[in-house]
């Protein structure tokens, strides 16, 4: 499973140099692995590599070579691969640090791309990040994930079982079609919160307020916002990119960024609509917590202020004074029953005018 | 009718490649038709045509060919169509995914529009919205609908009795009058929805606040969204569009489009004022409440305080203690009940000083 | 007087073509008129025609020619107009649809404006609207107003009688002295809104809250926005033209052009100040009812923590036991009495010391 | 003293020529007086003038020439002034219309800067404002006040005395050290905004909620919305000055423009603050009475819902019916006392388990 | 120690001449100090200065020289360097000026680096800001702390252990890495101030509303503000020095600058998820107090509405009347509890279906 979403203690690094490779995520023990995929119109080949061999050695001139990396927190196996692919060691850092913003940096001889995989864990409804990066050179895509994750399994059948243009494309089009299927999983999220916000809508309208939904929305809003901040950076990465500055990108794949580019504006604009709905929720609970109150405090004048004065008069009649003529009336004690019995019918008129009921 | 808009579930098609055809809008089971209409200066034929018919060849070279296509919901019809007229995949994706945001794309050939229609729907007091699409060639223009309505009848009309210009301008005109029949429905759910905020506004002040309309303002807020979602990303595109880099815009065009940006930026500052209609809807309602509750406080404070005494000194002239010389005054029932009136009298004047009243 | 802004019905063109003029305010059956006022450096005359008659041979080469319309609900008119000075359908549309947005429209031979004329109705206190549309051409300006108002009445002084600049200037300078006067009375209304607000807050303060002002600063709001409205899309268009690019534009009307703009800069300023304004208006009322409830809760409770107490002791020696041996006591009524009073006193050092008077 | 910022009555020019002169500010009776210092690296002379001399031929070439007028609101001497220097009509008008938003003009001659003197006067704890207003010529500049005040007194003693770089310089740099030292007012508001908002921030918490403070917050937010108004429109004009287009303006003063711009940027940034300050003021001030609230009716409960139920008691026993066993009893009374203890402590047991003391 | 974040009293300055150099920081007596440390990628060489020394003779030609700076209070110092250096005047008035904004400034033979060191104070939870300035030359690097601190520590025994790129770099690679070591403490605040926020929440949370925590939420909202200001001008200028416009840095250096732009954007975000953060705070606790005063007067109304009808009845049978039939009856007390009773479970049975327990 991925990691829950959380502030990675950066101080670790506090005072190193600049581009020293540590390791920032959560601390993992297994072994991390390498595939290498290499294709082209003709031919398809899948390879598990162990993380002490030199992938620089095994790429086909003529063939897409897909090198996808499980784990990333082996700081010596990228610390080679940077050194075969001459990767600049700020890359390196950023591809250890698996807190970056999202982000698509042009070199001479590579694009990098980083970005955030989010995953929804139904359990604890929050949203869970792994950071996935790519390198795409002329001949080559490297994708680094943190986990042994399926993320990329639709892609792999896709190449093998030649479906859509990726065999006959070059390796731009596999990193976009790797970027729209990590997009892609932004729509889950997007969706997931969409409906935990309309079903507590229900249960706000139903229980007239609940109290616990504000600490939920608070945590709603948190990922809301994680949501927001992995996609805001990546639009403006994307944007540039689109524009077909870099010579890595062929021009017919220019098309297929416009196209993410949209979907990454539709789950921007979504992201926006979530914290208005979240924040629409406070105030539909805030409401019926006013309403509420309202509601109670009726309640109480209304039972007070019919029995209050009623409760003085029998208090009245219940003093012992010596000369008190009422008391010998013969039908006074139904006379004051009937004065209680006008004041009960007074008071229940003046409430339903006031329209309190 | 149309469809009330929902999320559709976008990750149906999660994990396909770009560009792969399918309809991810409600399901439909009805036929799918194809209205062709010719006209130029002189002459004007309408026919319909069943799903299975090549358009292309049916063309007339010195005539505006206006396709008009029901039912997006075949996928095997528009995977024909963009065979026919060379659409680019992502473009037949763009029509068969019914939740696009709004754009206008240029590609060489032709120019791609995608927006949202937008009914009002009286009974539910909400939005239902449907995507409608153009296609705008050199001289052609094809419109796909989700549904059978009657939303170009209008123009159909026009054509048909040859009103206005659209009889001697080329097929971009046609398009912009297509644009403009959508766009003009956007003031009716301004108008409706002004309607309905005026109508929530006289209701908060004569009930005095009322708990249920926070849920309908809720709701509309939703919808304001939507109407601004549907009309921001396509201003921008008209914006673009009007500085007139298309060739396939005639210049005469352009002043047209220059309108309709105009009128979608009304409906923009609709949509915010909307908006802010909504929120002070929430501010009113809520300060009514309050003012409710101090009312109802200020009920029960007048009582209590004036009957709470009144009923303590009741109380104590019904102790029984053997001597309470009080008791065995003559008067002193009728002082007591004298004094009784004075706290009455004081309190009243107290509250009325206080403003309570 | 003029009309009290509200939403047209729009939809009466719905279906309808582009450029087709209808007009959109209220019904009016009077018959409009129109004023040509013609002068240089040396001559000034003023004639009123009847609506048929056609302007354009009346113009004057070696002049300045000030065609004022009063009633622009005359589609036959403004028709007419339109094919004298070869205007474009859309600005005869323009000039009709009485609920334009501000704006300046660049044509080959002449310029286009229309905007907003506010006035500020002191009984009802709100804002109406009218529509002035001007046309300006080399040597002419024609102005369109819905109404026969006395907006104009001081320029027609000043050109009369040979005040300021204009029978010196070309037309450009009487075309900025028109906006300007327009623009002008939007000071009147921001400084009558800042009245009210400031007298609506000295109410707040008296009062302490006054649950009708929400109602009414929620009204005020509107035409806040309404200012805004017709000063934020002017700005914009009054920016464009003071670059100069436009032929008609003398190049010494540039400065006036410009302190033009920054009149509107600062009611721009006013208008969002008076929003700032509204809000605190209804913080302070929400304020003042908190402070209020809070008052009210604290004479229930001190009433009711004093006397409950001393009623419940009453209540007690009130019980019919027969073995209360305090009853019997001689002093017990007395002693009961001090017991009561030492209570009272200690809840009043105890409110006393919580700072509750 | 300078007068209190208010709205002047702007309408009082409603139908004047643009540019024609009238003072709009606070009347004033006293005589206006000018003040002519001239200067160079080697001379310094520094005369009073009655306000119907000409300055113009009284200016030496070699010399700064630095003319101090004190009292704007005489239209006679700014209109003289104008001729002799040649200014636009639209600048003088300005001079004289004391509300004018900040701004910096560049004309062929002469840059004309327009500012707000801001003083704090501690007694009302709010803000004066003067208009200030600077003619910057090759060899001169004209300085005008509202007031006869001390501002500029720090800077005619660095000239006399010859301290820093102003005597050696030229016209431009006396006109920076002007703006600076009505800049550098500014910082004295900040500060004594900041320290009256700390002030209150104790206030609130120590008086927990103080209903008086909304009233003063609500004037010191209009304060900081002044104080943002002079400030805003400044920097953008500093921000274009800076880009030294201006021949006026001599390279070595693009550093000292470029620091001033930072000292603004600073304020700017101080306003913001301020307001956000004031707007948390408001926030505690709601928590504050929202807890008193909540204290209030906890004491009001705790008290009710013990007692009550015992004076239910002790009624129940003064009831009068024939027969009550309970009533005789030995020792019914000692049983009833201990059932009320009971019912007391478990209470109070109750009450600090739900942690409401 | 480092200086808590407060205003300095800039009105020290007032009228004083730009550029003229007074220290505006807190006051302090202890004696500055100067190291000189030298390097180039063969030798090193460490030596501590009196600060009377002239710096400028020791500088070596073919070595990265790094004057650092204990204690910026000494205007002497200041002034002997800026003169050794040929500084702007209005660069050293900065250095001396604490409460500067960050900024980067080019001047023809070096750049100007000002910046806030931002240390976190645990025990009183709150910020301390400290001003650190460097000066870029092409051989030198000037570094300017207030403090005799050890944040350049790690930088230090980097440059003595030749650990990374530092010894092989030029000076503007130093000046790197001295910004990101003050910018990496960004994330200690960051980091520190998220867990605050944590903490409190769960604190609020726990019990169930807590006034206190909006003192606490207001002043870090202060915090949060500090670090903002800290962050945005520093990324603006980043931005543009990263552009790489300026001849002191070399190319292979904009990498890193491009990287430590990344940080700073984190850090941006970072700064604005904190005031959402703590806003969200405030609603939450905001929420629970509404929360809790409706639960108070729950209990208030429930223990009322029972007890007062039944103190009613008590009452009732508690009077003297003469005539009261029902005192006589056998079983008139016990039917009399049976009733009490029925109204208490029917209360019981009102109030669990209005879902009030």
């Amino acid at each position: 499973m991925a990691r829950r979403h959380k502030k990675t203690s950066y101080h670790k690094k506090l005072g190193q140099a600049p581009g020293s490779l540590t390791y920032t995520g959560p601390e993992r023990v297994w072994k991390p692995s390498i595939e290498l995929i290499q294709f082209n119109s003709s031919s398809y080949t899948d390879t598990m590599y162990d993380k002490s061999v030199d992938m620089f050695p095994h790429l086909k001139e003529d063939h897409v070579n897909w090198i996808n990396i499980f784990g990333v927190h082996n700081t010596k196996l990228i610390e080679n691969l940077g050194k075969q692919f001459n990767l600049h060691p700020l890359i390196m850092e950023d591809i250890l640090s698996t807190e970056q913003r999202p982000k698509i940096e042009e070199f001479e001889d590579y694009l990098f791309f980083t970005l955030q995989m989010l995953t929804f864990d139904d359990e604890s409804e929050s949203i869970n990040t792994e950071q996935i990066s790519f390198i795409l050179g002329s001949n080559y895509v490297i994708s680094l994930q943190e986990e042994v994750g399926d993320v990329f399994d639709p892609i792999r059948n896709r190449v093998k079982n030649n479906i859509g243009r990726v065999r006959t494309s070059k390796s731009d089009y596999l990193a976009y079609i790797l970027l729209d299927a990590v997009v892609d999983h932004y729509y889950i999220i997007d969706d997931k919160i969409s409906q935990i916000i309309e079903r507590m809508e229900l249960q706000i309208i139903e229980r007239e307020g609940d109290n616990q939904i504000v600490t939920k929305v608070v945590n709603l809003k948190k990922d809301a916002l994680l949501l927001r901040r992995s996609i805001v950076p990546l639009r403006e990465s994307i944007g540039n990119l689109k524009k077909g500055t870099s010579r890595l990108i062929e021009p017919e794949t220019l098309k297929f960024l416009n196209d993410l580019y949209d979907h990454i504006s539709i789950q921007g604009d979504s992201a926006d609509q979530m914290r208005e709905g979240l924040n629409n929720l406070i105030e539909l609970n805030h409401s019926f917590q006013g309403a509420r109150l309202n509601e109670v405090m009726k309640t109480l004048t209304i039972i007070s202020t019919i029995f209050i004065p009623l409760g003085f008069l029998a208090g009245l009649y219940g003093m012992n004074f010596n000369y008190m003529p009422e008391l010998h009336y013969k039908y006074g004690y139904y006379i004051l029953l009937g004065v209680m019995a006008c004041i009960v019918i007074a008071m229940f008129i003046h409430f339903k005018h006031k329209n309190w009921f």
